[in-house]
């Protein structure tokens, strides 16, 4: 029998409401959303793996300049793209994640390389860089991560001490830049991934909750698939996909219940902004956020597809 | 009232057993855990913050070239040592971590700063470094990390596509060389902090547990402080330290039934070779290996002191 099979995206939580973005440009937001969505969910529908329809949808998004990961993340305080990813799978645990690194073009697919091709499953910084070339990984030069409104941000910050989650952080907004995809495919299996550009002027190499396995990223057939997007400061701290999952599994609470706790009573608490998106081994989806919007996408277990940005 | 406090710390997991020591090298190694937990303990009784008094045990270690961890750290694949940190505190979930620094005399004081004055959790590589020199942290040079005999298993590995976890893997033995320190303070906080110099000949940037919060390293008032040490892909996807805070305060188990499932029961099925080090909110200590040994010590809440190193 085969299983049925979902799978939700998302492109980043935060301050995100209907009078920042044109028409246009929220029209170009949902038809990314829903490439990217297909794109996996394709995959699942001719029988492939959870692992292979998020990986497919992230690279969409990862290639797509509207979202902060791959091309189209910010720039750092040196002007540089220093990216961040995780995927996971929930069959065997197995995991793969890069932090802080240049020039991939795909960091999911160095993500799953780490996963794939190597005894580890986290590099960092040009060791992982270092590894991505030995395996053949597409390397892409700083002119294609070049987009224009992602310098004109970090123009506005350079030289300062500032930094910012993605834009516009001066005017008291946030926007937590990232992606990410979970899905369930049709033997039942969970995957998660996540990618990042970071924050917009980022000194030190700092590292968010995207590439953190059990805060950013976590999968489990046991429980559920979880990619999230926030504060990662405060995600890490509070290993939230982790959390989530130790929920359904020690407390015995369903999906929404789990989600509900952690995004909106133990997240707000904190004041950890931000939001995710999961899916159980049945296939239920939850899309919580705590900010004003999500960037969000999914395609529950009939094929009915849905497709947000604000609350 | 002053809470009772306790306090315990690992110098690495592993395949350690009586015939590899020598009666020299064994009280050597026994007199170097006398003295930092006892760092540790002064400082709890003279009534300081867990944070304090597990950061001064790491230090001792650090600084001691016994252990893999700062001076000691062994050396990667072209001869630097690339060390991890992290440390957290259980009343507030704040935590620091640096992974893959060069250079910095205590990775543990690194995280701690990144803890105390970075609005981040999580710094890895040159920008860590950077950071540090920012915060007018002891740098030392490659000379200071020298040591004869962590030079020598290098040299054994060198040009060579194996990489050790600490040291004689070629004859299929292995030791997880990490420091950790766990502790509950007389205002009834718990504190964890972990710190490595990685594996023998690591290449590419690899990450391990220690400096990744809900891995490595985790405390929380509620439930527990937890150290680990063993082999770190699996303790990553295990989110080992997490998992056993969540087996209390979701499950409602101890903190001894806690530790023995995943340190007796899942890590073992997933062939996770290593051990932890464990103290709850009521000063109760765990001490768990599914190892042949563990460097370990601890001081109980009535004062007695507690050194072992095979089963």
């Amino acid at each position: 029998m085969i299983h049925p099979f979902s799978i939700a995206i998302h492109g980043g939580a935060g301050t995100i409401t209907k009078s920042m973005l044109t028409p246009k440009l929220e029209l170009e937001y949902k038809e990314a959303l829903k490439a990217s969505i297909s794109a996996g969910y394709l995959i699942l529908k001719q029988g492939g793996s959870g692992l292979d329809a998020v990986q497919a949808s992230i690279v969409y998004l990862e290639d797509c300049p509207l979202f902060n990961a791959g091309k189209g993340a910010v720039f750092n305080s040196i002007g540089k793209h220093e990216m961040d990813a995780a995927i996971m799978e929930g069959q065997f645990l197995k995991a793969g994640a890069v932090s802080s690194v240049q020039n991939v073009k795909n960091p999911i697919i160095l993500a799953r390389t780490v996963m794939d091709k190597s005894e580890h499953v986290f590099l960092t910084a040009n060791g992982a860089l270092e590894f991505a070339k030995t395996k053949n990984i597409e390397i892409a030069d700083d002119e294609y991560f070049f987009v224009q409104n992602r310098y004109d941000q970090w123009q506005s910050l350079k030289d300062t001490d500032n930094y910012n989650l993605d834009h516009v952080a001066e005017k008291g907004e946030k926007k937590f830049g990232t992606v990410g995809a979970v899905a369930l495919d049709s033997f039942g299996n969970l995957a998660a991934a996540t990618s990042t550009g970071g924050m917009t002027n980022k000194k030190y190499g700092r590292v968010g909750d995207s590439p953190i396995i059990g805060a950013g990223t976590y999968a489990n057939n046991n429980t559920c698939a979880i990619s999230c997007t926030g504060h990662g400061e405060l995600f890490i701290r509070s290993v939230v996909a982790y959390d989530i999952s130790c929920l359904m599994e020690y407390k015995g609470l369903s999906l929404k219940q789990a989600c509900d706790i952690v995004v909106y009573d133990k997240l707000v608490k904190i004041e950890g902004e931000g939001g995710l998106i999961a899916i159980d081994f049945n296939g239920n989806i939850e899309l919580p956020f705590n900010s004003e919007g999500m960037y969000r996408a999914s395609i529950d277990n009939t094929g009915d597809l849905f497709i947000g940005i604000y609350k």
